[in-house]
């Protein structure tokens, strides 16, 4: 047998013990239920996993929408795609006004996050919608501008059993994560900002 | 003046620092670059939050294109809708029939992931795409399908200087990371599986 012919001979043996383990493993997952998803940490890909699973709930034809705190006055590509060409798919709210250190006025802030709390709460009660995405709350969470026992108090009481919501943003609180079912952390391993460059299209924004 | 009055007022003043030093730092960002981008770790949101830097690239206007690997059978929530309603906008290649201990065939792995590299890099060398997504090409390396040295030096030698690639899936190598501009690690905090809940419609695919 030759050395070619005896690796792919390996493979398909440790290849076919894997598939039986897996198989076995997966078929005791038998569960559905909607999620409370947590993307947080100081690297990229919180906010845009949560769009990037709205692109997937779309394409499944699952109704669902997304509440934007904080981030409001960006023109953001995830803005302009899903409010000019999916406005009957993905319901779009925009709460904040941008960063809190652009608005400087904390009365405002406020507003704008109770206000969108508030849509928030009425699109999850709305077992309609499959999936929301709470962008940025957990910033509006992390200054106050919310109140977290209502939130987390909230999501395990109201939300529909088949509804995913999931929430991001830096420093999600102890008590959001212990209520969470999916919880991952974006690590910074390595950032261009270092070096110069500015935030781009289609990559920050 | 009230207790409320002042914790305004000193908020005001925090956020007028923050945004001075803030704008200070961002005009020293002046470089646009196209960035070779990595997402890896063991928690979600690697390809969910490439497919939302695709969903942003589409948003902005900018040509945009998907080489899946490993993952082609899955009938994707990204796959179904990126090929139904954007076909003008993003290319779409589908290499892998699926993750390689389903195939159990590794000569067709092989053959698979190396047509979708053959494809990936005649897409990133024309300029007009901006965003190239290499979904789970690092399982594809991690495996040997491909070869790491000739993955990198292409990405460095022959990437045009404005294109965006991002690579995807667990166990980035570390050659690829020194090579990356911006890298994060999805760190796994909590996840469902271990209760029992299945891989879901617009969560996991």
């Amino acid at each position: 047998m030759s050395d070619e012919t005896d690796i792919n001979t390996r493979h398909r043996e440790r290849m076919k013990k894997i598939k039986a383990a897996r198989d076995k493993l997966m078929a005791t997952k038998t569960e559905e239920k909607g999620l409370i998803i947590v993307h947080t940490g100081n690297g990229k890909g919180k906010s845009s996993s949560g769009f990037g699973m709205i692109m997937r709930a779309i394409g499944h034809g699952m109704p669902c929408a997304v509440v934007q705190f904080i981030k409001g006055t960006w023109l953001t590509g995830e803005a302009l795609l899903l409010k000019e060409r999916f406005p009957e798919e993905c319901r779009f709210v925009i709460s904040g006004e941008g960063f809190t250190w652009e608005t400087q006025d904390r009365e405002r802030d406020i507003a704008a996050a109770r206000a969108g709390w508030e849509q928030a709460k009425e699109i999850i009660r709305d077992p309609r919608y499959k999936f929301v995405l709470l962008d940025e709350i957990n910033i509006a969470l992390k200054y106050g501008y919310l109140d977290l026992d209502e939130v987390v108090d909230f999501l395990l009481a109201e939300k529909p059993a088949m509804t995913h919501v999931c929430l991001t943003g830096r420093h999600a609180a102890p008590d959001l994560i212990e209520a969470a079912d999916l919880v991952t952390e974006m690590t910074l391993v390595k950032h261009p900002f270092k070096d110069g460059v500015k935030a781009q299209k289609g990559v920050e924004f």
